[in-house]
């Protein structure tokens, strides 16, 4: 997975300062989650191809998580573009959108599908034989969701000497590396085991912004290898969270402890702090791995 | 009148390529002119007072024109505005902001004033002591306005050495000022003539864009100071400009001749051109005072 940091600041945009909008790649998709205004244009700046997005992932409705969304739109049509356009989003999304393009008199030359979101429960949203896709209900002032992907098992490698070893057909490959026993040509059953070996370690994200500190969200992010927490604030100012429903570093990182995140990406900074080392040190003193988010850069993982 | 080009490109943002909107700085107001996506972010660049906007007119409902108005509106209210805001705009501006709004469960802390649009004849959208604004109809595939701002005539100067030897009493300065002829310690009565001079020359500027070559408007815009006219094509590309209803640079430069204004800013470039002198040159054998608007450069005039 490769997860690249469109902007990472909260509120509203600035000069030095993107909000939310993140583009998650993974096993041949490009996932784009959340798009503040000027989402576009930063996209242009990292060279992302605006055909390859497909899906789009909306958090809730609050502008610095979506006000980039109808020019992104706008600019997929002005660029003829011809691929399907999924987007997946609070209820109310299909409205914004659609009164938009009916009053400026034009609509997509591509198929663009809502998924309207209202369930407090997790549910999926996505799903192919790569990867699958779950919301995560979060607590913030109006109803949001964060977003879990979870890349589906990889295939078992083929251990090609043992196989020529086994006399086995190329026929029986594709059950191979799906794990099955299979017969060689001799009729004989060869375990699956002897002949393959485990494949690449299947990875989890998840992102998590706008919220409160919710351990409700604990038994769906179990064990992800990396977990996007927000923190808006540092503990300095915990009064402000519970006003605005955000967390700070040390909330985020209490969370990453208790699901055994492998790693903790903070983001969403409010713009009165200028030192970012700040919300680091402070998620540090509960959780290890801690990594901070900066406009442009990118986490493979 | 001062005037910056936030934006002047037609479309779609690009890295070097806003799309419209200008500032007008006329006797203490300062007036935004179309919004495009991005737009906040520019006026932080140029270091624009965002308390000092208490007027935006939008043209018309293409996402180029208006796409960054939310988030303007937004951050004002993020930034704790207090000063009334006016939006002038065509129908259907309203629902799209207010729609918005409302899904973010968020309201303006500051009074905010709708005046929708969808009269196609000219009329007066603000006045006070200083100026006047007037819509101008356009001709585009939907409803737009362009706009035409006339500063109201300027208090004639006083001749102080003459009001001294006519011996007037300071009480009857405004009226000297706005031309009456005023009575003098004596009760004699002095002509206002022969105690003031002519006061500084009012200016207008005419914002008209989007727009196809539109001989109509040109009993609102005579003798204009300053006329901008998009031109959206070069006379090469004169079939798309029927089709899209837009301008070349020549339709621009026509309508500045017979308008008889004193300058033409050209604008709203489509970006198929890289050399911006191209429509210079063609607007130049038919007006001869043609100007290149460009992001971020300002007119004084």
């Amino acid at each position: 997975m490769k997860l690249t940091i469109i902007g990472c600041y909260s509120a509203t945009p600035r000069i030095v300062g993107q909000t939310t909008s993140q583009i998650l790649e993974s096993r041949g998709h490009v996932f784009l989650i959340d798009c503040g205004e000027g989402t576009q244009l930063e996209l242009r700046r990292h060279k992302v191809k605006f055909n390859l997005i497909k899906h789009i992932f909306i958090s809730h409705l609050h502008g610095d998580h979506y006000f980039g969304l109808i020019g992104l739109i706008s600019t997929f049509r002005l660029l003829n573009r011809d691929a399907d356009l999924h987007i997946y989003g609070p209820k109310g999304i299909k409205e914004i959108i659609t009164i938009q393009l009916k009053k400026s008199n034009s609509w997509t030359n591509f198929n663009l599908y809502f998924h309207e979101l209202e369930n407090s429960c997790s549910e999926l949203l996505f799903e192919d034989n790569r990867i699958e896709v779950f919301t995560i209900p979060l607590d913030h002032r109006i109803y949001t969701n964060g977003f879990l992907f979870k890349e589906k098992p990889f295939d078992r490698k083929l251990l090609i000497n043992q196989i020529k070893a086994n006399n086995i057909d190329k026929a029986y490959f594709r059950k191979l590396k799906q794990g099955s026993d299979v017969y060689n040509k001799e009729g004989k059953l060869i375990k699956n085991s002897s002949v393959t070996t485990i494949g690449r370690k299947s990875k989890s994200y998840a992102f998590c912004s706008d919220t409160a500190y919710n351990e409700c969200i604990l038994p769906l992010i179990k064990n992800v290898d990396v977990l996007y927490h927000e923190s808006t604030f540092l503990e300095l100012h915990k009064n402000l969270c519970i006003k605005t429903k955000h967390s700070t570093a040390k909330q985020a990182a209490i969370i990453a402890k208790k699901a055994s995140a492998l790693k903790l990406i903070l983001g969403h900074y409010s713009s009165r702090y200028t030192d970012l080392q700040l919300f680091k040190s402070e998620a540090s003193t509960i959780f290890e791995n801690v990594l901070l988010a900066r406009d442009g850069i990118s986490f493979n993982f």
